[in-house]
C-alpha cells in the first residue's frame, strides 16, 4: 500500500445540500422490489446459469413473491434471449408479474428485445447508458450533448416499438449509468431529456433508476444525491425512483434504505447480494430488516434454507456463516453470558400474553424463517454453565438444579478444552450420561425391599452389582433414602451425607418416568453428583445416590 | 413469516436530535482501531484457536499495524489467561502496542484479570456491564440505580488496583454494553458515574465505548445515538469515543463510518468481519474504503492474500468470494461492457502523467493490496470481444486488431456456450493458437526464396507441407505478399484477396520475434484471419497469409 494515497485516490466531491430531510425520516413501508438475479447476477458467475438453472432460479423468485424480474439482456446472448422466450411461451409468467429486460441505446439491439419479448402480457425495457464523466472520457469519447443524443433517440424508438406492440402493457425503466459518479446536474438534465420523449403517466408508467454501479462514497452521500434527484427532477410525481447499490465498500444495504429515506420508492437487487464484483445489495437482508422493525417486506423468506439451497445450486456460490438471517451461524451463541441472557429471554416469552419477540441476542424468531431452536446454542470451551444445560433441557426434558449446571459445565469445559473443539448436542448428552450414571452405572440397583416399622423407622435390603461383584446392603433410616446412605455407608466403608436432592417428571403424563438429582457431601467436603431415571420414582432415587456415590468414591481414590 | 410482524417486531424509538452536524460531515483521516479478533472474535468460532493459533492471529495483528489489541478475556477462562501471561513473559507486546482485555464487573474477576496482565508495560482494562431495558428487566432484575452502582463499584476497584501497579501504564475503557438499546439518558447517566470515578485525564486515559450489541436500526439511527452522546458527555475532550458496531442487518459498516462523522475516535472490529452470529465490524474493509478516499488508513494490508489465509486458518471461516477488497471475485469483470471500459482505463492510465487511479469499476488498484492484473478479466459466455484480446495481450504480448478481437470473440463465446463453462487463460489462448495457425498450421512454410527485378516486380518461390504433402509454389506481383498471394490462388485454385495486414514486434529488443495478423476475403464475402509468429519479419506475413489462407478454405467447404 502506498504512504501518501492522497497522490493516488480521490473521493468523488458529494452533491451540495445543506437542508437534507432523509436522516429526520423513519422507514415506514416496504419499497418496490426487483429481483435482477437472472440477468445482472448471473452475468458476474464464472459459469453462468444454464436454462435449466435460470428456470429453478425462477420460480425460486415468485414463490418469495417477487413482481419484478429482471430476467435477461435478450441483444446479448442467445442464451438470455431464449429464456425471455420460454417465459413467454410455456405460460410461465403469473399474471402478476413484470418481467423486465435490459438493452444497450442501439437500434439493431433495441428491435432484438422487443422481438424477445413478442407475446408478453406486460414487460418492462431497461435502457441504460454511461453517464459518468471516466466513461464519456476514457471509454465513449463523448461530450455530454453527444451522451444526451444517444439516450434520446434510443427512448424515442423504444416508445414507437411500444406502441406497434400495444397488445403489451408496457413500463419504460432509464438509468444513467454510474449515477453516482455523475454531476448531479447532468443527470438530472439526461433524465429530464429522456422523460420529455417518453412522457410519463399512468398508461406510460416510467422508472428512473439511479444506480451506485460502483460504490465510491459513505452511504449518507449517495442518500444526498438521491434526495437531490428527488426534489429537482421536474415530473417527480410521474415516474418511480429506482436505486441499484452495490457493495464495493461494504455499506449497500445501508446505502439502500438511506436512498429510500430520502426518497426512492424501489430497490434492485439480488438474493445474498450476488452480482460482479462485490455484488449487488442484498435483498434478503434488505427485507428481512424490514420485517424486524414491524414492517411487512411483501416478500416472503419462511423457508430460508431452501432458498439458501436453491441459491447456492444455481450460483455455485456459497452463502457465508455469517451472513445476516441466512447464514449458519447467526443465530448461535457460544458465549456462556449470552447464553444465560437467551435462555431468560426463553422462559420470560413463556409467561409473555402478547406476541412480542424480545431474546437478547436473537433480533429474529428464528421459527419466522422457518428455522429450528436447535442452532441459538451451541457449546465450545468458551460456554458457562447455560449452554449445556440449556441443550440437555430442550432436547431431554432435564431440568437441572443451578449447582449441577455448575458441576457439569466443568466436566464439559474440560473435555472441550482438553478436546479443543465444539461440544455436539450428542457429545453433551453421552458425557452427561456417563458422568451422572445413568448409562452403565459403576453400581448398579438389583431387587429392593423396604419396610417401615410403627415408630416410623425403616429397614431397607438390596442386592447391588458392581461388574461380576454382587452385594447385599442393609441399613436403616426415617425414610427410604436415609436407610439407603446407612447401608452404603456400613457396607462401602464410606462416610458422606445427603446434601440436595431434586426430582421432576419427564413428561406430562401419570406413568411418565422420574429424574432424581441427588449430591453427596464426602470426607474434606468434596461433593459428587448422581442421576437417575426410572418409571418407579423409588428406584430413580435410590439410583441417584448410588450414582452420587459411585462418582464420589471414585474422585475419593 | 408472520402475515403482521408489527405484533411482534418494534423498532427501537430513535433519540431525538434535530439538528444533527454529522450528514455535512466528511470523513478526513482514520480513526483508532481496536482488534478485537482474538477475544470477542475468537468466542465466536465453534472451535475456538488455541494457542498456537492465537500467537500467529497476534503476529499477524501486529504486522498489520494495529496498536489496541483486545486479547483476552483473562478471568473467563484459563486459556485466555495463560495466552496474556505468555505475551508479557515472552515479551512478545512491541513498545507501541497497547493489549487490552475485557472483564465483568465483580470483584473477584477484575483481581484476577490484574493478575494477569502484571508486568505489562501498558495495558487496557476494559470493564462493561449490560444496560439496556431489556437486561435489566428480564436477565439481571435490577433497577438502574443498582446497574449503576454495579459499573461505579468496579470501576472504583479498578482505580484502586491500577494505583497499586504503577508500573503499568493504565487505560481504562468502560462499556455500557447494548448501549445501542439503551435508553439515551441513562447510557450518558451511567458513563457520567463511571467517569466521576476514574477521572479522566491525561495521566489517566479513559476511552467510551459504545456498542451496538445487536444491530437494531438503520445506521443513521446509530450515528445519532453518538453524535447526542458526544455532545451531551460533560467531559467529552477528556475521552476518546469508541465504537463497535456490529453486523446484524448488515450495515455495521455504514454504522461505523457514520458514527465517525458523528464524532466518534476509535473503531473496535475484526477482521473480515468476525464475531458472534453476524460479527463484528470488518475492520479490512473500513480501513480499504479510507485507503480509496485518499486516507491513509494507518493499517497496512499490502499483502492481503497472506492475511486471508492466516485469518482463515485461524478463524476456521472462510472468506467469502464476495467479499470487498478480499473476495477472489471482487476485481474481476466478466462482462464485455465492463471488461471493455477497464482495458480502455488501464489504456489510458499508461499515457497519463500522474499516479492518479481512474480505472472503471476497481475502486481500487489491486496491485496496492499485493494482486495481480490477472483476475480482472475472466472469460465466460457473457464476455465480449475484450475479454479474451485482453487476456492474451497481458499474457503474451500480441495486440488483437479490432476486427480480429471481434473475429475471436465469436469463437471464444462458441466454446463457452457449448461447454457452458469459464474459459481460462490456458484455454483462450489454447484455441487462439489452434484457430489461427500459429500451433500446427494446417499450411506450413517451408523453404522461400524472393527476387525483385529492376521494374520492382517480384517473383516468390516456396516449398510448403500439408500434412503429407508438399506443393512447390511460384507466383508474382509487386511485393512478397502479392507475389506469394498470387502463387496460392494458382497453386490451390482459389480466389481471395488480402484485407487487413497488421504486424507488430514482440517485446522492445531489436531481435524481438514480429507477429502478423492477416485477413483474407473469399468468394461470397467471407473473410479468414491468420496469425504469423517468427524472428523473421518476411516468414510471419508468409505464414499468416498461409493460415488465413487454410482457414478460408476450410470453411468454404
Amino acid at each position: 500500500m502506498l504512504q501518501q494515497p492522497a497522490n493516488k485516490y480521490h473521493p468523488f466531491p458529494p452533491v451540495s445540500l445543506s437542508d437534507r430531510q432523509w436522516p429526520a425520516r423513519t422507514l415506514t413501508s416496504a419499497p418496490r422490489w426487483l429481483s435482477t438475479d437472472l440477468r445482472d447476477g448471473n452475468q458476474s458467475l464464472a459459469e453462468p446459469m444454464d436454462a435449466a438453472r435460470k428456470k429453478i432460479f425462477w420460480q425460486l423468485l415468485v414463490q418469495c413473491g417477487f413482481k419484478e424480474i429482471e430476467v435477461a439482456f435478450p441483444s446479448a446472448s442467445q442464451t438470455d434471449f431464449n429464456f425471455v422466450r420460454e417465459l413467454i411461451e410455456e405460460g410461465m409468467i403469473p399474471d402478476d408479474v413484470t418481467i423486465q429486460v435490459l438493452t444497450q441505446a442501439r437500434a439493431d439491439l433495441i428491435d432484438r428485445t422487443f422481438a424477445a419479448l413478442e407475446g408478453a402480457k406486460q414487460a418492462c425495457i431497461h435502457l441504460y447508458n454511461a453517464t459518468a464523466p471516466v466513461f464519456r472520457r476514457l471509454v465513449f469519447r463523448q461530450s455530454r450533448e453527444q451522451i444526451i443524443e444517444l439516450a434520446v433517440n434510443a427512448t424515442r424508438l423504444i416508445r414507437q416499438r411500444c406502441e406497434e406492440q400495444p397488445q403489451t402493457l408496457w413500463t419504460f425503466e432509464y438509468s444513467p449509468e454510474t449515477f453516482c459518479f455523475t454531476e448531479a446536474d447532468f443527470a438530472l438534465e439526461i433524465c429530464e431529456a429522456v422523460a420529455a420523449v417518453w412522457q410519463p403517466c399512468a398508461q406510460r408508467p416510467m422508472i428512473i433508476n439511479l444506480p451506485a454501479t460502483v460504490e465510491v462514497s459513505t452511504p449518507n452521500v449517495y442518500a444526498d444525491q438521491i434526495e437531490y434527484f428527488c426534489r429537482h427532477f421536474s415530473q417527480r410525481p410521474q415516474v418511480c425512483i429506482s436505486v441499484h447499490p452495490h457493495n464495493d465498500r461494504g455499506t449497500g444495504i445501508a446505502a439502500a434504505e438511506l436512498a429510500l429515506l430520502a426518497g426512492a420508492d424501489r430497490v434492485e437487487g439480488c438474493l445474498f447480494g450476488n452480482g460482479e464484483r462485490t455484488g449487488n445489495v442484498d435483498l434478503v437482508t434488505m427485507a428481512l430488516n424490514f420485517y424486524t422493525q414491524g414492517i411487512h417486506p411483501q416478500l416472503d423468506f419462511s423457508q430460508m434454507k431452501q432458498v439458501v439451497d436453491v441459491v447456492e445450486q444455481c450460483n455455485q456460490l456459497p452463502v457465508h456463516p455469517r451472513h445476516p438471517y441466512a447464514g449458519e451461524l447467526v443465530f448461535t451463541a457460544f458465549s456462556g453470558s449470552h447464553q444465560d441472557a437467551i435462555k431468560k429471554g426463553f422462559a420470560a416469552r413463556q409467561q409473555q400474553q402478547d406476541q412480542r419477540w424480545e431474546v437478547p441476542y436473537l433480533p429474529l424468531d428464528p421459527a419466522d424463517i422457518g428455522c429450528s431452536y436447535e442452532a441459538v446454542i451451541r457449546v465450545n470451551s468458551q460456554s458457562g454453565k447455560s449452554g449445556a444445560a440449556w441443550m440437555i433441557e430442550q432436547n431431554h426434558g432435564l431440568s437441572l438444579p443451578r449447582a449441577l449446571q455448575q458441576d457439569f459445565s466443568q466436566q464439559v469445559q474440560q473435555v472441550a478444552d482438553r478436546e479443543n473443539r465444539e461440544m455436539t448436542q450428542t457429545a453433551i448428552w453421552q458425557l452427561f450420561r456417563r458422568v451422572y450414571g445413568i448409562e452403565a452405572p459403576h453400581l448398579q440397583l438389583g431387587e429392593y425391599r423396604s419396610e417401615s416399622d410403627s415408630r416410623g423407622e425403616l429397614r431397607f435390603d438390596a442386592g447391588i452389582e458392581q461388574g461380576d461383584k454382587h452385594y447385599s446392603i442393609s441399613g436403616r433410616g426415617n425414610g427410604l433414602l436415609s436407610a439407603a446412605a446407612d447401608a452404603l455407608r456400613k457396607t462401602l466403608d464410606l462416610s458422606f451425607t445427603i446434601q440436595d436432592y431434586h426430582e421432576h417428571t419427564l413428561g406430562q403424563r401419570s406413568d411418565s418416568r422420574s429424574v432424581t438429582y441427588l449430591r453427596c457431601i464426602f470426607a474434606g467436603n468434596r461433593s459428587a453428583w448422581g442421576v437417575g431415571i426410572d418409571s418407579d420414582v423409588s428406584r430413580a432415587s435410590l439410583q441417584a445416590l448410588l450414582n452420587a456415590v459411585a462418582q464420589g468414591r471414585s474422585e475419593g481414590k
